[in-house]
C-alpha cells in the first residue's frame, strides 16, 4: 500500500506524557509523569458563578462566533495583567489568544519556519515543543542548561555556526528540569539577539508559580525586537479552558492571525467569556497564593524525600517554581530501566531522554510533584529510589565483569 | 530586513470573511456575508443548567487536562448519533474531537500533505477550506459543481491527469454554493475513489440544516477506504464551543492523534463536558426543528426577493439545505464592483473569487440568510439588485462602446 502520510509525520514522536495520561487517571498509580496542576486549587465554584453570570447577561454572543485575535475585554485584561505583573507595555493589538501554550508553539512554527531551518532548543527541553516544532522538519541544534540558566559561550558559538530562525526557551522554571536563567544571563542572551536576526521565544507558562526567590524581569524587557513571549492560564487557573495567548509585535502578528485563522477560524468564544468573567470577578491572586504554598510545601517534600532516600549517585534540582524537577543519575545506567520496575508498582514519571533530540538524557527523569498529595510523594519516592538503587548495582556490576 | 516569515506564508489569503466579521456586528449592517448561525435558536438557558450541572457533579476533572482524542462519552455520543443519523457504523477508536471543523481540516492537511502534491477542490469550494490547504503549497486543480453535484467526467480525467493526495468536498449543501450531490453522483464518485489511492475527505458540517427534501446517505456509506468525513456542533448546537470531529479508519486516526497532541495537546475539557451535558439532557431534535423552519423561511424570502428584484441575467442557486445561496451575474461583471456600491449602503457579501484558487469567480457572490430576519433580507436584495444593475448597465454600455 502506498503510504498517505505527508514526511513530516515520519520524524514526530507521540506524547509520553498524552499516551500514559490514560493509565495515570487511576486512583491507586502514584504519578510523577504528568504536568497537572493540582485540581483541589481549581476555583469551580467561582467559575460555575462566572458561566452563569455570562450566559444570563450576554448567553447569545458568548455562544456565537467571534474574532480571530481573542475576546477583546480578554485580551485587555491581559494586556494589562502583563503591564502589572511583568512590567511589560504590550498593546491590545500584540496579543493572541490561542488553545493553551502548545497551540502558541505551533502557530508560531507554522508562520515562521521552513523545512531545514535552524532551531536551538535549551538542553533538555519541552516535550511539547519538540513535538510541535518537529512537524516542520527543522535542523536541531541544543545548548546546555546550566544551574543559572542557558551556557551563554555555548549559545554563542552554536548561533555563529549554525544561524538559527528560531530559538525557544523556558526561562523561568524550564520544564522539564525546573531550572532559572539569573538575570545576567538573561541579560547576556538579550544582548546576543540584538546581533542575530531570528525569532526569539520566550515561553513563560509558570511566571506565577514562583514560590521562592524574587520574579525576574523577562528577555523582552531587555531587548524586544523579533522576540514572541508566550503564557497561558493552564497553570494560574486551570488548564481546561485551553486559553494561552502570544505577544508578538504589531508585523509579526499580523501573519500569526491568519496562521490560527486556517487553524480553528478562533479561540472558543464560551470558554473566553466564562474565563474573563471569572477574572473580572474574582482576584486570581488569592488563588495563586494557596497554588504557591502548596506546590512548595510539595517541592520541598520531595526534595527532602530524595535527599533521605536516594543513591548518593544521583544529583536532582531543587527549584524555585514551576511544576517539575529533574533528577541525574550516574551516566549509562538507563531511567527506562528505573521507570520498567516502577511501573509494575504504579509509580511512574517521564524519562530524560523524551526531553532531548538527540537519544541523550536516558539517564535522566522528570517528576512532577503538584500533583501528588505529601503522603504520595513519601511512598513514590522511595519505591523510586529502589528501583534506582537495584539499577545502578546492576550497571555498577556489569562494569566490574572481569574482561 | 530579512524575511523572517516561512516561505508558506507567502501564498496564505487572509480570511475575506473573518475581516469583516469586525464590520458587520455592528448592527445597521445588513450582513449576507458571514456563515454564523441565527443565534436566537441557540439554547442558553439549557446550557447554563449543563454547564452548572457539570460543574457541580465533576468540577475539578471539568477543569483540568484530559485526553487528546477527546472526552470519551462526548465521542460515543458522536458514535451513536452518526448510526442513527446518518445510518454509518464509526467506532470510537475513530472519532476524534477537534476545534470546529476548521482544524479538522487544518489536522487532516499537517498529517497527510506534502508541499507540491496534488488536491482536488470543487470550483467553488469553502474558503476556509482553502485556506487550511493553502499552507502546504499543493497543487490545486479543482473540478465545476453541476446543479446536481460535482461533473463526474471532470473529476476522473482530472484525477487521471494529475494523481491526487487528497479531494475535498462538501456534498451536502456546498459552501459557498449551496449545491447538493445527487444520490447518483455520490455511487459515482464512491466507483471513483475504488480506482484511486488517495484521501477522500467528505466535510458535512450542514447535515442537520435540511429543511427540504430527503436525506442523501454520506459517499463514505458506499466506499470507506481513505475515506475522513467530518462534522461539527456549530451549526447543531452554537458554534461558540468550537466542537467538530474528525471520522477517520484507525491507521489513519493514529497519525492524526498525534497531530492534535502537537497542535494544541487536546480539545478544551471545559467545553465538551458542558456541551455533552447539554447533548444528554436535552434533545437537540427539538432545536434543530426550529432552525430548519427558519431557515427555510428565510431562504424562501431571498429567494423570492431575489426573483422579484435582480436583474433576469443574474441566476442563483435555490439550495435545500445548508446557510447559503450562490449568484452568477453575466461574464466579466465584477462583484467586487457591487460590493464597493452596497458597502456605502451598510450591505456586505463575500465576492465569488474568494471561493476559487485559480482568480475566476469575480462574477458570483455568496450570500447567506440564516443570519438575517426577513425584514433585513427583503431591504438587503434591493439593494443589492440596484448595484447590480448599475454595474451591468455599465459593462453593457462598455461593450457597445464602438471600436
Amino acid at each position: 500500500m502506498k503510504n498517505l502520510f505527508a514526511d513530516r509525520m515520519e520524524n514526530v514522536p507521540a506524547s509520553f506524557i498524552r499516551e500514559i495520561l490514560k493509565f495515570t487517571q487511576s486512583k491507586d498509580v502514584i504519578s510523577f509523569a504528568g504536568g497537572l496542576p493540582n485540581p483541589a486549587f481549581f476555583p469551580v465554584e467561582d467559575i460555575k458563578k462566572s458561566a452563569v453570570k455570562v450566559l444570563e447577561a450576554d448567553g447569545t454572543r458568548v455562544l456565537q462566533y467571534a474574532e480571530t485575535e481573542g475576546h477583546l475585554p480578554l485580551r485587555e485584561y491581559i494586556s494589562d495583567y502583563m503591564l502589572r505583573r511583568k512590567n511589560l507595555k504590550v498593546p491590545v493589538e500584540e496579543i493572541q489568544i490561542t488553545n493553551g501554550s502548545q497551540q502558541a508553539i505551533a502557530l508560531i512554527c507554522k508562520t515562521f519556519l521552513n523545512k531545514g531551518e535552524t532551531v536551538v532548543l535549551e538542553r533538555p527541553s519541552y516535550l511539547g515543543a519538540i513535538q510541535a516544532i518537529s512537524f516542520y522538519e527543522p535542523e536541531f541544534h541544543t545548548v546546555e542548561l546550566e544551574d543559572d540558566g542557558i551556557n551563554i559561550e555555548e549559545l554563542e558559538s552554536t548561533l555563529e555556526a549554525h544561524p538559527a530562525k528560531l530559538f525557544y526557551s523556558v526561562p523561568n522554571f524550564n520544564n522539564p528540569s525546573g531550572i532559572t536563567w539569573s538575570l545576567e544571563k538573561r541579560q547576556e542572551v538579550a544582548r546576543i539577539l540584538s546581533n542575530h536576526e531570528m525569532i526569539y521565544f520566550e515561553d513563560d507558562p509558570y511566571y506565577e508559580v514562583r514560590y521562592e526567590g524574587e520574579h525576574l524581569p523577562s528577555v523582552k524587557s531587555f531587548y524586544d525586537k523579533n522576540v514572541i513571549l508566550t503564557s497561558s492560564f493552564s497553570k494560574m487557573v486551570a488548564p481546561g479552558f485551553r486559553i494561552g495567548w502570544i505577544c508578538a509585535q504589531k508585523d509579526l502578528m499580523e501573519k500569526i492571525v491568519i496562521s490560527k485563522q486556517a487553524a480553528d477560524l478562533q479561540p472558543g468564544t464560551f470558554a473566553q467569556r466564562v474565563l474573563h468573567q471569572y477574572l473580572t470577578d474574582y482576584n486570581i491572586e488569592n488563588h495563586l497564593v494557596k497554588i504557591r504554598e502548596t506546590y512548595k510545601r510539595q517541592k520541598d517534600k520531595m526534595v527532602e524525600m530524595m535527599k533521605q532516600e536516594l543513591p548518593e549517585e544521583v544529583k536532582f534540582t531543587n527549584p524555585q517554581g514551576g511544576m517539575f524537577l529533574w533528577a541525574t543519575m550516574p551516566e549509562n545506567a538507563s531511567c527506562r530501566d528505573v521507570l520498567s520496575i516502577t511501573i509494575e508498582k504504579k509509580v511512574v514519571f517521564v524519562p530524560g531522554d523524551t526531553f532531548y533530540v538527540d537519544g541523550k538524557g536516558f539517564n535522566c527523569m522528570r517528576l512532577n510533584f503538584s500533583n501528588s498529595p505529601e503522603e504520595k510523594i513519601v511512598k513514590g519516592v522511595k519505591i523510586l529510589a529502589d528501583a534506582m538503587k537495584e539499577v545502578i548495582a546492576k550497571h555498577n556490576k556489569l562494569k566490574t565483569v572481569p574482561v
